[in-house]
């Protein structure tokens, strides 16, 4: 009887976690990736209580690819790096991380979110997730481009 | 004796030619290099004549491995996008280009500059050339980083 207990305690700290976890892997050497574009988001913006900051968004070789003939195949991985930045001395630079945003695409696996799946890792780790409900905090807002793969950037000029 | 002057006079022609012209290419493909760091230069800043905007720094494979073992090496390129900006809706982002500035590697060719072809492309032309006078414009102040390869960025955090 313990052990049954035990067990299904264990089943249901998994489910908790599996529901958790989007299983997008944390995009390992992501600054060697191609860089799509930059941009500030300032503190009076809107939506500055997510991305207040300095972003810089990269996509591997299939994500640019992606970006380039407006078809993302399985296997393309595209970040969004979230800084601070200081406005000093008249000019404005990157400093620490905010968090790695990430939107990797394999059709079946994330067949509920267009084929997409959605992760962002706080500051500078690798494993401490934020995402917690993905769609109201990534794909119901994606959801709404379907005519440019999901993606709201474009390659910069 | 008409074709002889008019031989001297191409020769002078070229000669001037040649010495406008640094020899560093236009490099190609730079947006798919290695994004090093991005700054914004604002209007206030003593160098803004020159460096007002918003610039990427990229590096090609082999100026890549020289920033992160501080040797670069020949065929080194090192690539500065300069874009104007907009600060509109609580958001800075990158417009249209001032000039694509280039350092190039090649110890022999360029020794009198330490090593380092200097040249810059006039907004999105691949051939309108701005560097006229080398030393002044580049090498002098480059010349005063000798220990990190006369380099002043750092791959940002």
């Amino acid at each position: 009887m313990k052990k049954l207990v035990i067990f299904s305690l264990m089943s249901v700290l998994v489910n908790q976690l599996v529901a958790q976890n989007s299983g997008v892997p944390y995009p390992e050497g992501y600054k060697e990736y191609k860089h799509i574009k930059t941009m500030i988001i300032k503190p009076e913006h809107p939506q500055a209580e997510i991305f207040e900051g300095i972003h810089h968004i990269y996509a591997n070789d299939k994500a640019y690819d992606g970006y380039k003939d407006g078809k993302f195949i399985d296997g393309s991985v595209i970040v969004l790096d979230y800084l601070q930045y200081e406005d000093k001395n008249h000019t404005i630079y990157e400093t620490s991380r905010n968090y790695v945003a990430v939107m990797h695409k394999d059709e079946k696996k994330y067949k509920n979110t267009q084929g997409w799946g959605y992760e962002a890792f706080s500051e500078d780790s690798k494993d401490k997730r934020l995402v917690v409900d993905v769609n109201k905090m990534c794909a119901n807002c994606h959801g709404t481009k379907k005519d440019s793969g999901y993606i709201f950037s474009t390659i910069r000029k």
